[in-house]
């Protein structure tokens, strides 16, 4: 093993993450992070996200001199096993690093009580210690239930005692909270006016509150691997209260996915130039069944996408300044776009624009809509199409057939909308249809309107979708296009192989036959592990997760952890149900999130790379 | 195209499926088709199974004579194409035969209308005409509804003016049904007492009544196909009234397992011996992946096969009848249980024995678990073990996997199901796991515990299990054992050649390499094809399938038709929710019933004789 190399490799990733992090630090100035919202704003520098991202770059920069300095005189070259070896340990070293802002700045996650009305009352108490129980179990009374319920919605900024007695209806709710707040275990939950937490703004030091929790080291591994993974689902319930999320840690989690979408082996090739390393590395990391290519042209390749990545973002960045949104909001979101992440800086994500004033949301989405057609579209033909060759988009096989499920889908979706009664008009249906798809096919994830109250067709058809993503060489994630376009091909020649085993058919891709023999083999292979993983990572979770995380909806265990599964997976965001488009990943138990993690890693790096770190063989050859 | 040959085989068959109908006749005679359960009893010949299986055992004559005599001459060589030809027609024409009986002898399927009171009591009226509405929307008052409510739950005996007006708590129930009975589309549904049926057994002549509906054709396609296939789904609500379903009817469905488990090639190979063309044939029909063997070694693997079969159904059947069944339940059972079909005579399936005097339910579930366990084994391991090499069975490892998933996944669910306190105690959970882990993997379906109710993680293995199905050379559907073991090889070998890309390994089984290289390819094309048949399905049954068919609970709508598609792709017969242990599919709609018919079917054949019937090119070429 070039041991050598691997250190110094490892160690140039940590000294960039640590410079990414640096540069969010300038959101943490209430001058420059505000949100296009205006109701959103904070007066004061953002203290918790600066101790978060200032300390976690140091030790970024300590990881990386270390690393480096151990990879001192490192010579150039790669084997195939030990280049797997640097691109899976690069993911798990940038995955580590990117989970400390979170935890150091102390960014809250969500409330600490979950309550139900729905059917039989349910009562949750405290996600984070998986303590189950039903309201009257916990012997809570209906009154002092109702008290639970208001305050957690209220979020984090709680109720003044005015607004807690008309929320419940009832004249003693402060007696009721005293009450409840004398109590275990509610006493480490519930904050009293004027009572002290460390932080308590003006705009709720004397409301009544719950209290929230914080993020632990497991959802932050989450959140990072969520960015870097361009998966963008999120542990978060209330992006939108500075107080729980800073913005610079908003920034942060933003930047994750353009490093993410970008990929790190393409930025090491892009830097360094590794030549003949540099070519193992890209095949392993660049998504796509890929042909093979001599070095000089890999690197050729890497500065292609990285240009044409960055001015994407560029000028994605710029559209949607111009279209009124606020830089902070302008970057994170063309990084979620460009990156096919997904995190957006809004709860109600990309629908939250369209209530805003001074923003078009209709033309936004349309604008968001092309830039994520053009982010799971191929960026070499990309790169052909804007050098004078337009056409070259539509000889190409993957696109078409990428644009046609895209069509095909939307229509789907649309028509069945319209006739259960989901969309009000055509042209709503159209733009929350073709969204939804594309914000699904190209593993996007954004949200516009909550799918997962849609029929029960369009909700299975958006399942499925997860599965295909988008073309090979952009950053879109999933099984990609091309892949299907061949399984689907692999599968007629063998029918017809079946009644006529002597005549050999060629697999074809755009009427040419493919040089490579062994890619029908490969294909069959890639389908056959994304199936193992899938029925495994189900298992998993249906095993490992308690029916209580489903709360009032238990019969949907089923369906909603293999939609967690296939989200993750596929690096899509969210699934459907209790992982639906409203929702999020906080309420797992760090068991789940655990192996979402490992799937989100396994997703991005197309498997091998992440699965061969598992097998005992792998170390111990030589 | 031998197209004369294939004259002469059809012929053969529907000669052969004539005479088991002529067989079923016997039953039709009161004094010999008795159930075990003393409740069940009729005073009379069966006129409707006569009736139905004496005109279809003739239809079958009249297009057999046609058939050979057109085929006279036939020589005896098929390429292999025709014998994927004679396959999949040999089938569809069993399917179209073996429906006839069900149409003829006017077998009612279930209720003409279907209520619930669950929720916002939605009611479904007449589902094979699929017209759905809520009760109020139908112009039903509350009162009404009670009293259509408790009609249903009475099945087709009905409930005298008494028995009526105590069921709902009603004192003006006669003068309610009257006005209900004048109604459209009431009219239709409800029958008055003393009124006139056809058909007014003694038993209920004098009660108030509801319609039941008829099989259709599709309907009679299904019950067939299940049959031949061995699946056990279907579509009767009410096994147990002999005015419904005649006992010569449930005799000639059990007769359908018989038949299928057996193989209709099978068949012809032991009474024709068609030399090469038998093994052509037998390539094509006989479960799992198969060697290339002589065609002398061909014919005698078949006797074998079919002996073995025999002889095990009759011991089977002896074991039954000396346990305390009837003739009738004893060899209805016995077929069920040899052929892993699945067809019970009584709707609770084998739970129905536990509660029987005079029989011991216990002794005679484990005895139904150890044939269950036998059905699903190699039958030529089993004539070895019988012949003196009982170790063989252990030295192989499709038998030991076989085996050890069993013990697993019995375990898992028994763990689980004390924990969730389904199971009252260690030994009824040992018994119920057991049986139905048993049943779900080798493809029979019974049930003696009602799975859907048990917790989701036991829920959903079972769901996987259906995918792993029995061993190779047995009767067992799914996709076989052996299947799932090279499986998890290949994708191990292909994870170590990712890193080792020059060592070239080699599959084994039992530590020798496998000879035909092309194995490793045709396993990774058969998990694609089911992968792929299983996704079509799915998209099928959750776009055409009306949300209306699960009525209070379709929210598991992709669940369910999940596990339907899995349970008759891989020819189980139960699934989960609508179409779970205690359920049918009678509910479903014709193109979803045709849907399963063809997935059934393409269960059974193992895809490529039933789908390249489907592919134009297939006809075409000579």
């Amino acid at each position: 093993m070039n041991i050598k190399l691997l250190f110094r490799l490892l160690g140039i990733l940590s000294l960039l993450i640590g410079l990414f992090m640096l540069a969010s630090l300038i959101w943490c100035n209430p001058g420059i992070g505000y949100h296009t919202d205006n109701s959103i704003v904070t007066q004061r520098f953002e203290w918790e996200g600066f101790r978060g991202l200032s300390y976690s770059s140091m030790i970024c920069f300590l990881i990386g001199a270390v690393l480096i300095s151990l990879g001192r005189g490192a010579d150039g070259k790669l084997f195939r096993k030990e280049a797997m070896a640097v691109v899976g340990l690069s993911w798990l070293l940038a995955t580590f690093l990117g989970a400390l802002p979170f935890v150091l700045s102390g960014t809250y996650r969500g409330t600490s009580i979950r309550t139900f009305e729905k059917e039989e009352r349910v009562f949750v108490i405290a996600p984070g210690l998986k303590i189950f129980q039903t309201w009257n179990e916990f012997d809570v009374d209906a009154e002092e239930f109702k008290i639970l319920h208001e305050l957690n919605a209220a979020a984090a900024r709680g109720l003044s005692a005015n607004a807690l007695s008309t929320a419940t209806g009832l004249g003693n709710s402060n007696e009721l909270f005293e009450r409840l707040a004398s109590r275990q275990p509610f006493d480490q939950w519930l904050i009293a006016p004027g009572q002290g937490e460390h932080l308590a703004p003006s705009d709720r030091a004397s409301n009544y509150r719950m209290r929230w929790v914080k993020m632990n080291f497991i959802d932050a591994m989450f959140e990072s691997q969520s960015g870097f993974s361009t998966t963008g689902a999120t542990v978060l319930s209330d992006l939108e209260d500075p107080y729980l999320v800073p913005r610079s840690i908003l920034f942060w989690r933003a930047s994750s996915h353009f490093l993410g979408g970008l990929g790190i082996i393409v930025l090491f090739v892009v830097l360094l130039g590794q030549g003949s390393a540099g070519k193992a590395l890209m095949r392993t990391e660049v998504p796509g069944p890929t042909q093979d290519t001599p070095a000089a042209r890999i690197q050729h390749n890497a500065w292609l996408f990285a240009s044409m990545y960055v001015g994407l973002n560029v000028i994605l960045a710029i559209i949607l300044l111009l279209m009124g949104m606020s830089p902070l909001d302008a970057i994170c979101h063309a990084f979620a776009t460009m990156a096919t992440g997904g995190f957006s800086t809004y709860n109600a994500s990309l629908g939250h624009f369209d209530s805003l004033p001074g923003i078009d949301g209709v033309a936004l989405e349309y604008v968001v809509i092309l830039f994520m057609v053009l982010a799971g579209t191929n960026f070499t033909l990309l790169a052909l199409c804007l050098l004078g060759q337009p056409l070259m988009l539509l000889r190409d096989i993957e696109w078409r057939t990428y644009l046609g499920v895209i069509l095909f889908a939307t229509t789907a979706v649309v028509v069945l909308g319209l006739i259960f009664g989901e969309f009000s008009n055509f042209e709503s249906g159209i733009r929350d249809g073709l969204f939804q798809v594309v914000s699904i096919i190209t593993t996007t994830g954004y949200g516009t309107d909550d799918f997962d109250s849609w029929n029960h067709f369009s909700r299975g058809l958006l399942l499925l979708l997860m599965f295909i993503g988008g073309c090979a060489g952009s950053t879109g994630g999933g099984m990609k296009v091309i892949r299907h376009v061949l399984f689907v091909k692999i599968l007629s020649i063998e029918l017809e192989h079946s009644f006529h085993p002597k005549v050999v058919q060629l697999l074809r891709i755009g009427g040419k036959p493919v040089e490579d023999d062994s890619l029908r083999h490969t294909i069959l292979v890639y389908f056959a592990l994304i199936l193992f993983l899938f029925v495994v990572g189900f298992l998993f979770v249906i095993l490992l997760e308690p029916n209580d995380t489903w709360a009032v909806h238990t019969e949907n265990k089923l369906i909603d952890s293999a939609s967690a599964v296939a989200s993750t997976l596929n690096n899509i965001g969210p699934g459907l149900g209790t992982v639906g488009a409203t929702q999020n990943y906080g309420h797992f138990g760090v068991v789940s999130k655990s192996m979402f993690i490992f799937l989100m890693m396994l997703g991005r790096l197309e498997i091998f790379p992440v699965l061969v770190l598992l097998v005992p063989r792998f170390w111990r050859d030589q």
